[in-house]
């Protein structure tokens, strides 16, 4: 096919980028961004983002747990339409690139169509996931996962947050109702899907490329530890007679550590990231920790033996230190296999825009890890800035998210004609 | 001289206990109590406590943080007057006794004693000391700090809490007003001051003993850790080339665990009972992890020695993992020695009862560790069921509360003659 001639507005898409930034928590000193899902910060960010669907003429539709679909109709609206997209939640203190770029990027890609005077015969869809991060609820990609079927509505409805609100009510306080079954796509809703993101990785800068078209994504699993000690005033109880739960949990820290560090497979990772003790007091002997571990590697047999070891070292620290433990697996996806159609399209696109590029693993997950359990799915990455991401000097370069749009615009076309 | 006879209303005594519990964060399932300083359930439990007060006819000073003194007037009201009395803060999940005894215990030997027909000489105060717990501001006591210019107006006003607020603007918006240093103590405020206080220890309850007289009071420090490493997405940054702040901090607290444990006191403690993870988002590397160690001994030198290997361990492995470390000492105070005419007529008070009682150091550091550096100072001391404190099931029988409010009344008659 002939691709169209394509004019990126980037100046308008990092304004875009810049003003959905300020749409953070009001204590968050700039340029750090927090944005947690269903928090009236979020709600606003999404007002902000269907207002300028609407100003490209898109049909905007929002389902139970508020995953907005903004649709460019296509010739022929009854076939399966195509997707891009990503999210716009983003962690406590990180930055404004992640999961935004593809989808004002998305959003971009199909002005930059439009203006082409491209007319797509499938539709074109930009889907804004709700919750990709797993802030709130502990669980990573709630929209997709529901979408896709890879959580049930009952567990998805259950889900707690640290007040105790259910994820049920919290999307209801949010304004967003509905039967949860009726946000769950039909298996042949899209026949593409195909989601722009920033690298969070050092690869294409080191290498000085533009693109990276993402043939696999890593496999994520999420664990839930929580160690039960005894209680004590500070001062009062001895040493030998302690049931500390927080040096109990240290030293599972640093044996999970040990452990990714000796893994056979160098793409493991661990990480223990959040840490919560109880009661919390200066002078008060921790009676519980609660932790959560994030582990991933792009060999999902070796994740899976690296978290039976994990277990089995905490399990034996507990029972040294005679404290209670347990754990609840969160999650524990298969890696996704990328579709070749798409990564042929994607690679297409940036030779036709000479741009350099490699194909690549994704080590982080995004929700087309869970789009691709329901449809062909692809990724486009874009560098950002000495690799880093969940930060607030999070950076992706003008030029290179210009490259990344154009890319995604001219995969779409082929995949939508 | 002749001590009067008593009649305790300890039935009233324990019910006025429960009403205070009541008066805790409203999530809080009963019996675990919070009450942090200068909330607005604090604010609360003071009016709830000015009422029993004034019922009692005490007359009721309150200064510019909040610290309280109702006073019974003795006959002659020029002379130093007699202090009693402790704290009502309690610390997040913690129990219904820890200084709540020594308020409403100290208000019942005076109603105890107002009906026995005893008449004082001097002016007896029930003091209740604003923000023993360090929960909020990271220091204790600051109280009993501000009344005996151990902490300046200067520190004291530039504390800050968790959300940023400092001490001044926390106290204003609680509705303490008025110039700090009007809080300062004249060198001859009190003649006396005696705080009865459950132990939160074992020893009198193993040994069956209903009275403490405490002879000295173990010295606490308070320092504050930070740890600062690099952060970045869990999935992107391989283990190698991490600087995990949480994985460092979890060293620093084996470490100092290790430390307490080695030392050559049997009595020395050491505690991290405070840790948090920024930015403490599941999959995001820790960046920075503040931690709180509480260090007491007996021996004062001891302490200080073992806080100085603390500190070497700690920078020591900052260095190893290539992460930055700082300290700083909050507080290091020098134990108190107790006063040998308040021990005594402590002992007599028991003796002349028939209580069994000793005499005992106190772990746990009081606002009576402050209280020692401007006055004659003594403690007495209750059983709480197996040593028990901060915690939702400590507990102290109306049996031993009677046994000391009689002996803290019969106390304060002598001192007050």
């Amino acid at each position: 096919m002939d691709l169209p001639k394509l004019k990126v507005e980037t100046t308008r898409l990092v304004c875009e980028l810049e003003q959905l930034a300020t749409f953070s928590e009001c204590s968050e000193p700039s340029p750090a961004v927090t944005r947690v899902v269903f928090t009236e910060t979020d709600v606003k960010a999404r007002e902000y983002l269907r207002g300028l669907y609407e100003t490209a003429g898109l049909a905007v539709r929002t389902d139970a747990v508020g995953n907005t679909f903004a649709r460019w109709e296509g010739s022929e609206p009854d076939l399966p339409a195509v997707g891009t997209g990503s999210h716009t939640d983003a962690i406590p203190h990180s930055g404004m690139y992640d999961g935004t770029v593809g989808v004002l990027g998305g959003l971009e890609a199909i002005r930059a169509l439009q203006q082409s005077g491209f007319r797509p015969r499938r539709s074109i869809d930009v889907v804004m996931f709700t919750s990709e991060e797993p802030t709130r609820f502990g669980v990573g990609c709630t929209g997709s996962r529901l979408m896709s079927g890879a959580l049930s509505v009952a567990q998805l409805a259950s889900l707690r947050d640290e007040s105790g609100s259910t994820y049920d009510q919290a999307r209801t306080q949010a304004g967003f109702t509905g039967e949860l079954s009726t946000a769950l796509l039909a298996p042949n809703a899209y026949s593409a899907f195909v989601e722009l993101h920033i690298e969070q990785g050092p690869l294409l800068e080191q290498a000085a490329e533009s693109i990276g078209v993402v043939t696999a994504i890593a496999a994520p699993s999420t664990v839930h530890f929580e160690v039960t000690g005894e209680g004590g005033h500070a001062g009062a109880v001895l040493m030998p007679m302690r049931r500390d739960a927080l040096a109990a949990a240290a030293g599972m820290v640093l044996a999970i550590e040990r452990l990714a560090l000796d893994s056979r497979s160098p793409d493991l990772v661990a990480t223990v990231g959040e840490l919560h003790v109880h009661p919390g007091a200066v002078n008060s002997i921790p009676s519980r920790v609660r932790f959560t571990l994030d582990l991933r590697d792009i060999d999902g047999d070796n994740r899976d033996e690296v978290l039976e070891s994990v277990v089995a070292a905490c399990t034996q620290i507990a029972s040294q230190r005679r404290v209670e433990i347990s754990h609840q697996v969160l999650n524990a996806d298969p890696p996704a296999v990328c579709d070749e159609r798409i990564v042929e399209a994607a690679v297409r696109a940036a030779e036709r825009l000479q741009l350099a590029h490699r194909r690549m693993i994704s080590r982080a997950y995004h929700d087309s890890l869970l789009m691709a359990r329901i449809a062909p799915t692809g990724m486009i990455f874009i560098p950002c800035r000495g690799g880093v991401s969940h930060r607030p000097d999070e950076y992706a370069s003008p030029e290179h998210m210009e490259a990344g749009v154009a890319t995604l615009a001219l995969t779409l076309a082929q995949l939508a004609s």
